[in-house]
């Protein structure tokens, strides 16, 4: 696959080898993850709100409080940095100074532009309730067209963007590596728990097998 | 325990009634967590980057390449938005429109500064480590004045703050309640996996009773 052309904002700085720019990276963490952090500028103050979000090609939809914050200040023209992490574990070395963590991350600069039409609303919700959970949209009831109306949706083309990763062990001095502390790697992963039937369902509804998934790594 | 002032930065506006601003609430998330998103505005643009921190009372220190890339513009007087997450689950309403998640997350906001003296930034990352893995600390070796003047650390007190929870199933309109959908909630924990020892290290050493943690939650 090709890669994103690397630009004045999404050049890696510090720790340059852990950059990516190739859309496989890029494209693997941000379908693995469904959370991203969205930052924007509010009366010349940083804004960051958690949101949900989905992709569609080299398209970000993202949702919910966010948007609805972000919306009123969108026509004023207000550029979005959009982050997506994710944390394989923690590396312990052997000096304070080399503790680390494994993770990928994503970070994607650029403008965001409301969603208004119903049809591609409609379109983005589906992508972003798939992204999240395939499988669900179509048990769903679809959302009407007052429903779309409440709904704030904005998308952002993928452009300016840049992965970070880190993998593998302690990275510890020579002289440091005789010292008798335990090293090495504490994974860390999202795990899906059991699942938590709503009190007022319907009798006799079996769990869907798109549901019984261990881990938002394997929902796809 | 003592609120956080409700200031025009701070007030929850989108569903107000999630919304929380008292100490107790704030320092459970934070305190569970260790990842932040850092904001902050680099060019009149925002930028959103990941990164480890750990608390000290109404205080918070961060860590690395954020910090690292702030600091080049803190005499400028960089304002910071440090938002942290926690995902508890996917709510599954019987509609697209109510598919929610279950989360707890802090916004602060405010005025970073970087910790100078060597004194203060020893006890901030003994603070950072401790609050990733407690116990870890006194393993380690400690930080040389070198390795002190090659971290950098801020800090930013815990002023405008709020929280903002959701828990619970899913809220569904009376319309929809006869769905033959399944509806409920899928959990979703952060856990440890299986320690994964570096290859080099000397022969011998038990793992550690505070390694010995099956989720983030439980680490304290």
């Amino acid at each position: 696959m090709s890669s994103f052309p690397i630009t004045y904002r999404t050049r890696v700085r510090r720790l340059a080898e852990r950059g990516s720019y190739d859309r496989e990276t890029v494209y693997s963490i941000l379908d693995e993850a469904f959370i991203c952090h969205v930052g924007f500028v509010s009366e010349a103050k940083p804004v960051v709100l958690p949101t949900l979000y989905g992709r569609d090609g080299d398209r970000l939809y993202i949702h919910g409080s966010a948007a609805n914050r972000m919306l009123r200040d969108i026509s004023k023209g207000v550029d979005m940095c959009i982050t997506v992490s994710l944390v394989d574990g923690i590396v312990l070395a052997r000096s304070a100074f080399h503790m680390s963590v494994n993770y990928r991350s994503v970070v994607v600069h650029g403008r965001a532009t409301a969603v208004e039409g119903g049809e591609e609303k409609a379109r983005a919700l589906k992508i972003l309730s798939e992204h999240v959970i395939p499988g669900r949209w179509a048990e769903v009831r679809e959302p009407s067209e007052k429903e779309l109306k409440a709904t704030a949706v904005m998308s952002i083309d993928l452009k300016e963007v840049s992965a970070k990763v880190r993998t593998g062990g302690p990275k510890d001095d020579a002289d440091d590596m005789r010292r008798p502390t335990w090293a090495g790697v504490l994974p860390l992963e999202m795990q899906f728990g059991d699942l938590v039937p709503d009190e007022l369902m319907v009798a006799g509804i079996a769990i869907p097998e798109y549901l019984k998934v261990s881990s938002p790594k394997k929902r796809k």
